[in-house]
């Protein structure tokens, strides 16, 4: 399902991150950082929900407006019951519609925006996504204290919050069309190896996209993927060349560019639902603003897993969904 | 928020159970109803998958579609990760939008689907949801095993899946307006008193559906909430004519429907994000059709109860989407 938009812009952003990003390269193009991982609360859950409270406050300054002139407030997060975007939609007090697709949920959300914004139903939104590390740890995998060793495939869960803020006035990016991933399963079980359980959904999803739009790849300046990883990218990139013949030469994965991979302790790369736009709306915007970049597709990518599931020894779904900006002439 | 709407139709729906909602009084509106928790699988969680994708597969069969002919499948549920959703919709091969709003998340479903299509964004889509008795208690409360008493103002989570098929062809019921919530935390901490949790925010979502549509209570047949039980109806009537001199007199709840009270032992009556959608699709829906009940207002109310936040000493925010459905004359 691939929509079309002809009025939907990304007016501005905000981005809020942990210690981990500000150390990364990209350490200039964030809003705002903290030094460590509670940012004044007592629980990494409620430090989560924090970042999402501050990173939308951030957003009304920069806009001059107040919670009272939006219409819509859409988030998602990794959290259980993804509790992080319900706690911060209760003190915001804006309407509020929570989505979840993992790590793709920054996308999932800036699709449903665009959709009601395109046909006149709201006259704007905001769009947030939030992960932090240590909760997502401590849910998915194990517990930081535990200390385990982990393989070179494994990817390391940035901490932030990003919001956008979506209207049809034309200012700042355009969303120009969006498709909606579909899941897919290919029999992976292993959590420390999302990037091989993403880059099918990935795949498919980059492939619909250019077929419904009718579009060769070198259409866009740079295609970027949310949290492969390092390992993940270059499986994302021989798989869409084997099964659909497409050859992804502007191409990067925002999980290798987050962090210095070669200094910092995240083994293949970053992953998270606050990966792909930390790097989107910072870095890349910059980029667009500058005319460095015109066209770009961002691709979310999401390894539905539920520890759950993974005891009950299933393999662990993908999924991903893509959005089209440009640069506002 | 308060969407309207000219040209969204539910053209059919299908609903399936487990054995206690099928020894309830509804039962004759239930499409299929199992004897066990299983339904031939290993585990909980996989059998609440195994409903929602059986639902989606009976909702098909009625309609004479298959799979590829479905534009967009939205869904969610109770389980962390929304995860029979998630491994339903890879079995499915549908294009996918995850969804969370607890119990609510039906109607959350509904608006964003109502939404694309009244905008011709898609042409049709379905939207589903599940809960399941054992796999809820599991996960938000105790393990079943465990046989501790309940206070009488807890509920029982409902078991089964509803589906709805949506398409401008005018036939069947017709979406007329909906309300998006906004998230009301009213302190309370109490994860047995969830009726009381959610009356607030079904409170406010009912007056400012009201105000935004400029209608009086009386223009519904039937002012219909999802599963406050018991008490929380109770709390609900008179906490909205305190705070918002509303009236509520065609009003029920859902939870109170589904199960006999008197001889089931289901406490306050029933919960689960199933609970509103099993009782509106099959007996509400058949008293549209004979013309008994012409306008409705269903609202759904979720609890965003988080096991983590819980054991934080946080209360628990509540929230209330609304969606007004008419019979096509």
């Amino acid at each position: 399902m691939t929509f079309k938009y002809n009025s939907v812009y990304i007016n501005a952003v905000s981005t809020i991150t942990g210690p981990y990003e500000s150390k990364g390269p990209l350490s200039k193009y964030y809003d705002k950082s903290y030094d460590d991982l509670y940012f004044g609360t007592k629980t990494w859950e409620q430090a989560e929900t924090k970042l999402i409270e501050e990173s939308v406050d951030s957003l009304l300054t920069k806009i001059g407006k107040t919670k009272f002139d939006i219409n819509l407030l859409i988030s998602g997060d990794l959290l259980n019951q993804i509790v992080a975007s319900n706690y911060a939609a209760s003190s915001l007090g804006i309407p509020f519609l929570g989505i979840y697709s993992a790590c793709a949920s920054s996308i999932e959300g800036l699709i449903i925006g665009a959709n009601m914004i395109e046909a006149n139903q709201i006259k704007n939104c905001v769009c947030s996504v939030s992960s932090h590390n240590n909760a997502a740890e401590k849910q998915f995998r194990y517990p930081i204290e535990y200390g385990g060793p982990k393989r070179k495939t494994a990817t390391f869960t940035s901490t932030g919050s990003a919001s956008a803020y979506l209207t049809y006035n034309k200012k700042g990016i355009k969303i120009e069309s969006a498709t909606v991933g579909i899941v897919n399963d290919n029999g992976i079980k292993d959590i420390f190896h999302t990037g091989a359980i993403m880059a099918p959904a990935a795949a498919d999803t980059i492939y619909r996209h250019l077929n419904d739009m009718k579009r060769e790849v070198g259409y866009y300046d740079l295609i970027l993927t949310g949290d492969l990883g390092m390992i993940g990218k270059e499986i994302l990139k021989e798989y869409i060349e084997v099964e659909y013949g497409i050859k992804l030469n502007n191409y990067d994965d925002a999980a290798c560019m987050i962090y210095d991979i070669n200094s910092q302790p995240v083994y293949a790369g970053a992953s998270g639902s606050a990966c792909l736009p930390l790097v989107a709306y910072g870095y890349i915007f910059s980029k667009m603003k500058k005319k460095e970049l015109h066209r770009i597709l961002l691709v979310g990518t999401g390894a539905l897993m539920s520890p759950t599931m993974v005891n009950q020894k299933l393999s662990i779904p993908g999924i991903a969904h893509a959005i089209s900006l440009e640069v506002v002439e």
